[in-house]
């Protein structure tokens, strides 16, 4: 096990009913908000009044930024800044999934700061400071409730990138399983990709001894396998939506399962690069390359994706080779994926082969990927060949 | 599952060495602080002179409160408060094991209440503030370096209680495996047993729906059974004390692993009653009642018990009845305790039934205990004649 520091000040408040307990939590915050949302959907489930009563009801006055952007948009971020200074809003309220959530922290962050937020993106500045985020979550995919990081797209330069900062955790968190009950069938699939990847990226590396992160990754693997058909058969079953939220939640929430791991995230900037182009969602992106990218790297420790396949997807490897196991496992994962609807191809998403090479050059740009086999120019283009 | 929220914002520094950063941690909390320590093992192994030279290099004047005993004491903890009144102290720094860092957290908040300290483990009045916490431990077993609890007892009243407090959270904890090398055997089983029994507690409930939580759970446990053993052998394992101090801290930190389920602590009840009166290690005592409560409730839902039986102990259910089943998984619960050491009977510690009655009297002081089952004085009584 390495040596780590860990600590996650975020306040989850979880259950139906609990946005009722919105208005409190905000007040600590000010008596102006930022409301940031999607394409509007919360305004026809009702979650938007929902929202502004609790807000007026609590003396605070809301201004608004809707029309979040699923692969969110640095010039909308820019829009979010404006809307904060010139009106001395001191507090953001995010309501709606990982997208808008992640524009709210690049917001947070960037009103105190004097440059352009895009600097901490680019790695060219720290965030020292940020105005406090609280959220309200319908979509259990990103883990970005409970996390410190924020991922933009500037789509001037095709450039999708990740920034983590400890003042972009959320104050606090409302996670309803109701809320997520009209999230069709696609995006459902694409959350559970992600959550499970998120895993993924902690759970394929060379570190020894840490028998407890590795269950506390598979426990949720295993709990996401299990509750992300339900979800997809029958939207309203709370038990499922509620699993898959704390699945979310917890899948990625500052490295709870994960302290003292090396951790991968290679794929992750494979995806990026994809939506950053063709502006694909990034579940379907991370179905498409995470896969391939097991097959492409699994000899490099191949006893844990022996023991993925046995604990996660019960393959029982009495009689089989390692080799055989793993990709088993590997296989299992794929067809898990495409169960749900995920796509396995880039070839279901119209993405061919033309831009290949210049999005192998743009995932390398800040060094070679990954740490559970580090991935050049050349392996990062393979691993987009086989995802043809 | 049920509604819940959760909020921990303990920053856990682990890992060998980590006591270098005590200084600079200590330091964001003035330049007083009351060390809190035990019988003086932290001055044969160095780790005293390595706390002083800290706070000395950072500017902290250090005031000391040595001596806190294993079920620490409501007149040590006076102590403690008047020390820091005496000298304007703003900071308290536990050094050691549980009891210290109990101990530490009724020092912390009772130096800015009027009243006496005891009145909030009576449930006569709630913090509202208490001087900020941080921790080196020593020993893994209690949680508390990175929850909220502490349990004093108060010997002239031979009563033991427990309190939380969101204003006792450490603010920080240093864990350094190589701090509990020299742990001895006895004292590894025990704190072994505390942690797998603070997982019982969460575990064992009604809630239905909780997967993940479950998994958690198990996930732990697994990890305590792979590797107490191994550090009672090899004292200096890195691994297997760096896995159960990670274990331990898990085990109860704010209810991570058991969010929205609920909990039951009659047995930790049950247990404080015998240390109140005969001062026996929380741990043994632990050892001793856990079992005989399993026996006691388990049929008020057998399906957990067995799959605690296989999930946990790897028993095999085929062909079996669930009773066999729930009764072997019990019964390696025994049996592991035993291998370790810690003692399976009260007469093994030198009580006998004289103060049964008294003692189950004083347990329900409170009301009937835990929830798996509703425990009154009687069945208390019954589980203390199980356990002779």
């Amino acid at each position: 096990m390495n040596s780590f520091a860990f600590q996650n000040p975020t306040k989850i408040i979880f259950g139906q009913g609990t946005v009722r307990q919105l208005g409190k939590e905000a007040a600590a915050y000010g008596n102006k908000a930022l409301l940031v949302y999607g394409g509007g959907s919360i305004k026809k489930t009702g979650l938007y009044d929902q929202v502004l009563s609790q807000l007026k009801e609590h003396g605070i006055e809301a201004f608004e930024l809707a029309g979040i952007e699923p692969n969110p948009r640095l010039s909308t971020v820019h829009k979010g800044i404006d809307i904060c200074r010139k009106n001395g809003i001191g507090f953001v309220l995010a309501v709606g999934g990982g997208s808008v959530l992640d524009a709210s922290k690049a917001i947070a962050l960037g009103v105190p700061y004097e440059g352009d937020v895009w600097d901490f993106y680019e790695h060219k500045a720290t965030a020292k400071d940020a105005l406090p985020l609280g959220t309200v979550l319908t979509l259990s995919a990103t883990g970005s409730e409970m996390n410190s990081a924020s991922v933009i797209t500037n789509w001037e330069q095709n450039r999708k990138l990740g920034y983590l900062s400890v003042h972009a955790f959320p104050r606090f968190s409302i996670l309803d399983p109701t809320l997520t009950y009209t999230v069709p069938k696609d995006q459902t699939a694409y959350g559970a990709v992600d959550m499970m990847t998120h895993v993924f990226e902690q759970y394929f590396n060379h570190t020894p001894d840490t028998p407890l992160q590795e269950r506390l990754c598979e426990s949720i693997l295993k709990t996401i396998v299990e509750n992300a058909k339900l979800a997809q058969e029958k939207p309203d079953d709370y038990a499922a939506r509620a699993n898959l939220m704390l699945c979310g939640t917890y899948a990625l929430n500052g490295g709870m399962i994960s302290v003292g791991m090396d951790q991968d995230w290679a794929s992750h900037d494979i995806e990026h690069e994809l939506s950053a182009i063709y502006d694909i969602a990034h579940g379907a992106g991370l179905s498409i390359v995470y896969p391939n990218w097991m097959k492409y790297v699994y000899r490099e420790r191949i006893e844990r994706f022996v023991q993925f396949a046995v604990r996660v997807w019960d393959i029982d490897p009495s009689g089989k080779s390692d080799e055989d196991v793993a990709l088993e496992g590997i296989q299992a994962t794929r067809d898990f994926f495409r169960s749900l609807g995920a796509p396995s191809t880039l070839a279901e998403v119209g993405i061919g082969e033309d831009r290949i090479e210049e999005m192998a050059a743009k995932a390398v740009g800040f060094g070679p990927l990954g740490h559970f086999k580090k991935l050049e120019q050349a392996d990062v283009a393979a691993i987009y060949r086989l995802s043809l």
